[in-house]
């Protein structure tokens, strides 16, 4: 038996999304009879030839062509859409997506934009510098975490994360997953999508987890913001492309919604002057809800433990499935 | 024996702030013995005359002039330096705040502003208008709050409801207080003021609940913001002369802290132009982390668990030290 060769391509301007020398050395030290291979993005395709395992944010689908040994495809993001599923499917290799670790930065990340709408930090923030004094207006708009309502639709594992942290300010959770749990788990009341528009209309706060699939585009459109209870806020920490941002306009600007905080919209960037940049109950993050020191560190033991299943023929965990395939959550 | 006559003058622009009508049947039912007068700011010296309990926001001193009959004021506030302490007690007249429930909406707002700084929703929130793309500088920016440490200084019943909000996620807390707990409770390493260098200097998040005493007056000074590590966040929503403000600025100017978040500063408001407005790094509330919709509903349980007290002859909860004692944190 041939050697197995893992291919490393795990570039990344930020430090924390970056294979460093500790992580190749720990892979070194766990698996002494791997040969790793870490290169650049620009030198990937090319060592493809003689990898049976590939672990890097990117892949192309041209480079399955000249990758006659590869077996598998392991990604450290959560999502797969950005990777060619349907052609690794078709070439008969595995493609693994990670997870465990996001739950922790985008339930703080989450939290973090609930609480700035409910206790009025935003609207501070905004009119500190012009307004002589501004309690009586944030008298108005403030309300309690302690017995308020969360939906999250799509909850799975990084939702099940946030209801965690829900939970510890005394607000009540609503799961929405197409298959929940056969009982009430994790203290979340779980439903179905067929009954999303009882489960927004409850809620103070809704969370859009859902991923990026056919059942899920345009989820939040012109029908469902206006089922939301009025005065609520909407987040979206899933995919822009699960939000019709028309009809959430609309919901914003009639009043209905008391804000949005959006880490994902469409184009990314934003243009200038688009209406979601300059509205008052908006506030934007560039995609940062993952953003965590530890990323890589969680990453990697992912993959080890995912390459101690690959080289005793396990099956291996967080395998994408096919596009055809319905909604995973 | 005379009925006891409780005087009420709980108005406020606020409606939770406001004692309502049904607070007023509440207790009504709860005591048919005694007798409730429910009256508003003007007329509330006059009706003093009759009174022996009176429970509002305020109490001038000169009131305590033409109150004879009076044995005990109830203030629905956490703190009592805007009530007259050594008057009342120099007339023989208790005093008392409450306490037990402003935790909650302090935790929210503490861990909103924290939340703000650490996964950079203040910074997107004011870029976001103006900046094509704003990733990369988040990057450099946000901190995990799993495996920070948060410093409370004033660690009294509040930071330790606040301690359980960053516990829930992942933090570390120290409470600095001049008489902590025998041994670790609460998942809370205790120190004592003397150790305070100590205990900013290995803080991500230090946060002012300190009250308003001889001993804590400018406690935050230009020796002790030095001694904070760098890149951390300062909150304050304690008293605003536990901060010597130059000293916060000059910290904030010279980089060493990352940001701050006021609810308390002086005067209040704070002049047009006033450096700590117009700061970058600074989110201002307007005395706001204690707003809960559910404040009086509170407010007036307290009292009445007080009242029986009262009327059984026991000791009251939440009476006010004389300010000649030293700092009660």
């Amino acid at each position: 038996m041939n050697q197995t060769v893992v291919l490393v391509n795990l570039e990344s301007r930020h430090t924390f999304w970056r294979f460093s020398t500790a992580h190749e050395r720990s892979l070194r030290a766990a698996f002494p009879h791997v040969a790793f291979r870490v290169v650049n993005e620009e030198r990937a395709p090319r060592h493809l030839a003689e990898a049976d395992v590939y672990f890097g944010w990117r892949f192309e689908p041209s480079w399955l062509v000249n990758a006659p040994r590869l077996r598998w495809i392991a990604s450290p993001a959560a999502g797969t859409d950005h990777l060619p599923v349907t052609e690794a499917h078709a070439a008969g290799v595995a493609l693994t997506r990670s997870y465990g670790f996001h739950g922790r930065p985008m339930a703080e990340h989450a939290m973090g934009l609930v609480l700035g709408f409910s206790r009025g930090l935003f609207q501070s923030q905004r009119v500190q510098r012009n307004r002589a004094w501004w309690k009586d207006e944030l008298a108005e708009e403030f309300f309690d975490l302690a017995g308020a309502t969360m939906t999250i639709v799509g909850c799975g594992a990084v939702g099940e994360h946030l209801a965690r942290a829900a939970h510890a300010f005394g607000m009540s959770v609503i799961g929405v997953r197409r298959t929940p749990p056969a009982a009430t788990s994790g203290g979340i009341t779980w439903t179905r999508p067929p009954q999303v528009r009882q489960a927004v209309a409850v809620a103070d706060v809704v969370v859009d987890l859902l991923p990026a699939t056919r059942a899920t585009d345009r989820f939040f459109d012109h029908d469902l913001f206006p089922a939301f209870k009025p005065g609520s806020v909407f987040l979206n920490l899933g995919r822009a492309v699960t939000v019709d941002q028309q009809a959430l306009l609309a919901a914003l600007d009639a009043g209905h919604l008391r804000g949005a905080g959006l880490d994902v919209y469409e184009p990314k960037p934003l243009p200038a002057r688009h209406p979601l940049r300059l509205h008052p109950r908006v506030v934007l993050t560039p995609k940062s809800s993952v953003f965590r020191r530890a990323y890589m560190d969680a990453a990697v033991a992912f993959f080890a433990d995912n390459l101690h299943r690959y080289l005793t023929s396990r099956v291996l965990n967080g395998l994408a499935e096919a596009p055809t395939s319905p909604a995973p959550s």
